[in-house]
């Protein structure tokens, strides 16, 4: 739909405005890589799950490979594309940490494996490296 | 769907995975406040925009307040939880320009307002304040 537009939020949005191409991606970077495991996973029916695995396929950030335990299951694996994701999952995580929960309402953490130390807020930063809110930004269009 | 998953990423996505609900908040972030100039900015329908901006009001991600100008008109504007949303829609912005554009096809850019200089490529960071990958994290669930 904006696949020609100038603007990369609105290509990026076009791919991943949607809930359950968001929920296989958060999926995989969990480690589920069967068809079965995601729809058990998300609770989605089967004709939208094949839908989003096909379109993240296609897209080139999900990629079919033969099964690690050599059985004839295909896996869906992130391809480099798809990993590049993480600042964004992210993103959605810690804005839903701070804004779809109540002060001391348990939820699921993203921690440093080797110390279980959750990660700091991830922060937009100017090209000095300083933390940079959207008021000292400008977006220049084409 | 998802208002109860113990996941923020769920949470958020239930809101946020919608390519339109993420269009408004773009161009809100962009100084856009009246429904017809978000109109004429997304070629959205009438009954769509309504419906994506009633919900995000609801949400509490944006508010309607009298227009600035002191016409009859009103405005829609950020709240606090609105703009905290920026580090999602930098997310957004960078894995669009890495993985929706072609090697020097242009597109518009996030500048820092007072030098016009881009923004640093936005990573998560450990406790430390060091980028970490989304190999070096695990989610501890509930």
């Amino acid at each position: 739909m904006h696949a020609d537009s100038p603007c990369p939020v609105a290509r990026s949005a076009d791919l991943l405005g949607d809930r359950w191409a968001l929920l296989v991606i958060r999926d995989a970077f969990d480690g589920i890589t069967r068809f079965g495991d995601f729809q058990r996973s998300l609770g989605a029916a089967r004709n939208i799950l094949s839908d989003r695995l096909r379109r993240l396929v296609e897209a080139g950030l999900l990629v079919q490979q033969p099964a690690a335990d050599g059985s004839a299951y295909q896996d869906y694996v992130l391809t480099a594309a798809g990993r590049d994701l993480f600042p964004l999952l992210v993103a959605l995580r810690q804005w839903g940490e701070r804004h779809r929960f109540a002060a001391g309402q348990a939820h699921s953490t993203l921690v440093e494996r080797s110390t279980g130390s959750a990660l700091a807020y991830m922060q937009p930063q100017d090209s000095a490296g300083h933390a940079i809110g959207a008021e000292q930004t400008v977006v220049r269009k084409l």
